[in-house]
């Protein structure tokens, strides 16, 4: 079988995630080309990743490179411009999510990826692709938990992401969007229904900064499903102990609960302390495996003309559900799916 | 010292438990009387708890028993009167939550014991009282984890008991109440501040007849208090693996959890299903201690001539949040708690 | 019922703890008299615990007091001859364990208790009586685990107590009794089965007291036993976060590991440490219930004329069983049972 | 940086693990070729893999194939010749362990391995690369246990394996040599010491076949090092739920534990039995990862010229260790290293 020769956009902290998995531990891919505006980050792909050709310009890449896909890791604000492009030129897209920063773009971005049916979009919430993730999800269709009506996610980065999360908020979107979306995507998962109506709350305790960027330190959410399920969300900023992710579904037979102690590894401590699990410190160490398997998906979809289980609609609905949330938490009150407006 | 002497109201499940505490379990107190509308209940009392005097009539039992202290566990309709009834005779009195089914009863009520200050008033919150909820707040106390800004409640029971909650559903007021009044007691113990304004959703997927009683079967809430911190409920009726009774204090040093496996004893069984931790059943296993730790209280401050931690103050809020809660669920909007109405 | 009348002999940590419960957690008993060579004690056990009568003399409760039962808490080198005494003064005798310091006194022991069958015996093995030891107990019964054929025990002191441990090390016996014999009374109780065969290895690296006194901080031991199963006991005194009891049964069909982190509660702190949670510092914690529970169950068993689980003969054989093993350890050679001398 | 060029002897269950791992998941490794005389797993290497060259014979692909290293994952009565011929031949050598099935053949092979120093020789070892045990290895140098002084191993198979392990119980050696030489190596690494002694029983309760070839189902080891230590190792082939490697290293001031539940992935399920968490089934799952670091390791030993920290002497160690083991099993003695002979 032919490898699939990929094009990387972005080498930034995932970008280089990706770009290593596509280069090194993906039988079928090759890692072909790379772009960045980063000279630092365009020699690293020449010289450790064994890129062949290197390119400052998205569409210079596109034009020039001998690639069939390209993965998209820029900054949020270009990924329906560059999988707009990307797509028509004939390239399966790989792109980081979100899909795109306002309502409008990735509406219009989807009709586009609806237009090119043969090629192959694969949107990265990578969550689906993690192994406790996709065990959860096999469960629940074997039908372990009964009917599932109920979803809780806990998503908190640790302090030290702190002072990045307040530079980038305006283009991130706050912590709804940035780091709600994922538990959304996993929500309209787990459930199969999308959401019709949301409320949220928010605080800010340490990190004043976040008042002032419109955004918050500690956000909770209740949404409202089609089906008549429900979600609860609480995203924050401030985890004193690492990288938390955590959720739980609620089914009519059994509960399934994915990350109770977001624990580095096999290993407990006893000590004058008690008993004591170190904790992961970041998204690349707790989700490393799904960057792969969500990668080698990807691929995998190229070269057996298959599509990905996860949708460019997943990403719209993603970033319209985020969104009402920011608005409900902006104006402090529930707002339903078809009423909102897009805030951009 | 002296033994208090106290008589029993109530003699149903919650009833023989504080009984059997007080006539066994507690050197400073003594079973003197019971008051029961079930004779086979006033001869339990007699014949096994040792009860010198079983009356049919709790005023009866205030006139003529020979009794410093009454401890109320009757339905929640007689709370207050009977509060009122045992404070005026000069009883101290030791009531089960909640106050009462009114906030208007229960606002009257606070007065009442307020005008009797020499009595001690113990509200049965027993979560308080816990080993480890009492050592969380003793390690927030300590600073462990710095400023607690947002508490995370579930409160699941076992779906053994949905026959007995749809039956009282109409008396006990709904599972906002019901369930979700412990926890708002919790909140407000852990964060130090009152609720402000509350936002409610409910789901029935299983026991559809929680819907004709207007309750629901899973309720979720978010809570805003006074000094800008959060809460998030979870209440439901129908856990497939016992009684989960979960709390989580989120501060900006540390998060504290409790009883996320809710373990009925140390053992753990490896099988071919995995590794199992079998779950405690119901309320009584899980807070057997809890029960009797406050009851010991409630002597100790009456043989101390002290104050509980609890108050009636704390009885009212609890009603009054629960109420906005249960408002909220069933008008779809957030509802704040001034401008609620008691909805009895 | 007529309540049993008890006199305590010893009121050291572990005599305070039993006469507590037998004064006011036992609603059959009653705690009647007290001895003890130590006047605070005994002004304790009048004033504190309302015992009517106090002595200095053992033989002298059994002569005067009113009382139908004994509970023995005094040093271990009393146990057999105060045992004695009080059965062929026609008491019931609850003992604290070991049976005895001398696998002669003990099989005497156990002859004069054979003579008194209307009278009941219990042997204090607390452990079989808590609730997670009893849960496992039963699981086994009810062939959960198939057919048990190896028990894993770890039995760690925390080191604040290797002062103790080493001032009472020649009375004590040492760690492969004073320790180790709790476990081997498990092992054989889950096992149904006798110890055939012991090796014993031992170490210090700390406090090399313990050397100088015949003894180590350390122990491990590999049991043999008649119907082919096996046990492993690892005891220790320095335990670094607490103290750790542990227990594995392994069977055909399933494992049951109790006790796997020595909890306080059931709080867990997520700090920058971790995910902690804190253990529990010595007996008194961890077996605080078992305490209780057994000696409700003396009680219950002199009041329902039935016998305890636990034997006179579990005493000698948990007696001949560690002291072939503190043989093994000073030897360095297997010791079989058979073959084995008294070391005293 | 140029690529290692692999070739690959045995390409049975693990050897296909490592395989596959040179293959596609080592950027600084490539498979060139391979042997087997299997025609099933040459085509497998030739298609699937990308081996340009395939042979039946080891010394043919020593003097023909263009390849810097060699992967040995043949049966292990191949392992001392082939690293013999491949080292004489100048290849650099990975051999997954034991490193031989008698002590004589693996005294002799250190010494071949030592004549050729400038080749990289590295032993299997891959728990060492596991990143449980590479945590715990580093928390013991930065002294967070103190000093280390008891090891205590569990390697349980799954009764899957059962009827494999009978087979090829003559060539393996038993369980003590199979599955022990991994735990001997783990407390050489963790104590830093050499073993002295040993103390064996062992027992077969379900699979009586075992006793049939002079092995045992289950089996229990104590050990000592000559600095003082203490292990002990209890390995079995009937672990009902699943594959269990844990291990816990016993310090001054900490113990580290690993591997307490096997757990498959992150997730609990609760539901009508209690709180589930499934487990690994096998090796390959639960060691998938060690298997790429230490083939990584491997590699890059190689191109840095580095020496592993794993050494032909440490098999020899694991070797002479496992021996008398198994001779002190048979003959229900202790069996120090010095005067134990070689079984083979």
């Amino acid at each position: 079988m032919n490898k699939v020769k990929v094009g990387i956009a972005g080498l930034g902290r995932l970008g280089a995630v990706h770009a290593e998995n596509i280069a090194f531990k993906i039988p079928g891919a090759q890692l072909m080309a790379a772009c960045s505006v980063v000279d630092a980050e365009l020699d690293y792909a020449r010289n450790e990743l064994g890129a062949q050709e290197v390119y400052r310009d998205f569409k210079q890449m596109l034009e020039h490179a001998d690639i069939d896909a390209v993965a998209i890791v820029t900054p949020n604000t270009e990924h329906c411009r560059q999988i707009t492009d990307a797509m028509l030129a004939g390239k399966h897209v790989f792109s980081d999510k979100p899909l795109g920063v306002s309502i409008e773009e990735c509406r219009q971005v989807k009709k586009t990826i609806a237009e090119c049916p043969e090629k192959v979009f694969f949107l990265g919430f990578m969550r689906r692709y993690d192994s406790s993730y996709a065990y959860a999800k096999q469960k629940i269709e074997e039908g372990k938990i009964g009917v599932p009506y109920l979803v809780k996610a806990t998503s908190l980065d640790p302090e030290a992401v702190v002072e990045g999360c307040i530079r980038y908020s305006a283009s991130s979107g706050g912590i709804f969007i940035d780091s709600g979306s994922h538990d959304i995507d996993l929500m309209r998962w787990f459930l199969g229904s999308d959401v019709t109506e949301v409320f949220a709350a928010g605080t800010t305790v340490k990190h004043m900064e976040f008042q002032d960027v419109g955004d918050c330190e500690t956000g909770c959410v209740i949404y409202r499903f089609a089906n008549g399920s429900l979600g609860m969300g609480h995203s924050g900023r401030i985890a004193p102990h690492g990288y938390h992710i955590e959720t739980e579904i609620i089914g009519t037979e059994g509960h399934l609960r994915i990350g109770s102690i977001p624990e580095k590894n096999k290993a407990m401590l006893y000590n004058k302390d008690g008993a004591v699990v170190e904790c992961v410190e970041n998204f690349p160490q707790r989700f490393e495996e799904a960057y792969l398997l969500e990668m080698q998906e990807f691929i995998s979809c190229i070269q057996e003309g298959r599509k990905p289980g996860v949708t460019a609609e997943d990403g719209v609905k993603a970033i319209e559900t985020a969104y009402a949330v920011t608005q409900s938490f902006r104006e402090g009150r529930p707002v339903t799916l078809s009423d909102h407006e897009d805030p951009i």
